[in-house]
């Protein structure tokens, strides 16, 4: 059992997959622009390459680079596997915003408004700031703060990217909650002192693709979307 | 004559003066806790320090400082000043967060809530994000995004935080305005490219101290509040 008498101040929120819903938004695109691909496993493949592209930065292999700029090298790499080498400069670099305009899951915006009363809100996610904030207008998400990578000049799951949440607030790294809809993500956090909620985003991968959403009991929280979550903080 | 071609898409915000009345937010608590004191003196000191108290830590002087930091090192100072050094640890951290109560001036919500339907907003102040946020959650100030000297570890006037702008929202210089009431300010964005709308805050000094308001050629706008350039730029 926590401490109770510390009082959460922060929620902290990963954005991909756990706020927005990347794959269908992708999907969605390519579905529209391009019927004779598998929009499906064009998303996947895209996403695939996220994970790897971070490392090599993370090794040392890559200077500090954007996501925005990690998302367009795995597009060039993706665009050759699914036959579009035919896309241009200017469209593949419109293209590549789609994770500017990905859609909130249909819960986001009633659930931080209600989270908002009681909790300061901000992101964490690897995406940089650019992306974040035109995706949040976009969605009109009401953080009270964007924090990204971007400012740690690390990715998730560094330490210094949880810790900074806490450090930037000036509170304790208990008083930062971490929602997130990936336990890697969420171990990461509370190894270094935050607490944890887990949000349950079974279509994530698309619907082909359904994800194991058991509870793990490590997580201090375990909600169905952010209005359970915030049913649950009482807001 | 600016190149009308190119749409500004960023307005970046000054915030102490320009958003915030830091003099009459200040005066009021101090007033009311200390009725002794002559509270417009007071406010006016605290604030005085903080130009020299920046120009130590980029003389090098002093390493890299949040402003709450230097805020604090400086009321260590006014108390003495000001007949307050009975204040304990305790009442110097609470008034110290006086910074994160300041109000805004009347027409700011209005005004930033008008500006938001064509602009991305971001603040662009040497506050550090902690303080930011605090304020502007207090307020209901709707950014789209918080920037800080904090984010480019430069205080303004330095490049790197007015081109930090741009380059985060990876945009020309050109297509972001700085929106602030003071002309160095202002002088240092155009230097580097930006647009610049000077805003009139007349009693940002308090009403013993009327600010001079008289345009500067060099700027692309005059306005006397928010609502003020939300109508000049026809939002």
């Amino acid at each position: 059992m926590r401490n109770t008498a510390i009082e959460t101040e922060v929620l902290a929120f990963d954005i991909f997959g756990t706020v927005v819903d990347w794959h269908g938004s992708i999907a969605r695109e390519i579905r529209a622009a391009h019927p004779a691909v598998d929009a499906d496993a064009f998303a996947l493949a895209w996403r695939a390459g996220y994970q790897p592209a971070m490392h090599r930065v993370m090794a040392g292999e890559l200077p500090w680079t954007l996501i925005d700029d990690l998302h367009r090298m795995i597009l060039d790499e993706v665009v050759v596997q699914f036959g579009l080498t035919h896309l241009d400069e200017t469209a593949r670099a419109d293209l590549n915003r789609v994770w500017h305009r990905l859609d909130p899951w249909p819960d986001v915006v009633q659930g931080l408004t209600r989270l908002k009363k009681r909790f300061v809100l901000c992101t964490l996610s690897n995406g940089n700031l650019n992306l974040l904030t035109r995706l949040s207008k976009r969605a009109a998400l009401p953080w009270d703060c964007i924090l990204s990578a971007e400012v740690f000049r690390a990715y998730k799951p560094d330490p210094r990217t949880y810790l900074g949440v806490a450090q930037t607030f000036d509170v304790l790294p208990e008083q930062v909650m971490l929602v997130a809809a990936h336990h890697n993500d969420l171990e990461g956090a509370r190894a270094c002192g935050l607490q944890t909620a887990y949000i349950e985003r079974p279509l994530e991968l698309g619907a082909r693709n359904p994800k194991d959403v058991t509870p793990h009991l490590a997580n201090d929280m375990h909600a169905r979307d952010l209005l359970d979550l915030a049913q649950q903080l009482g807001c």
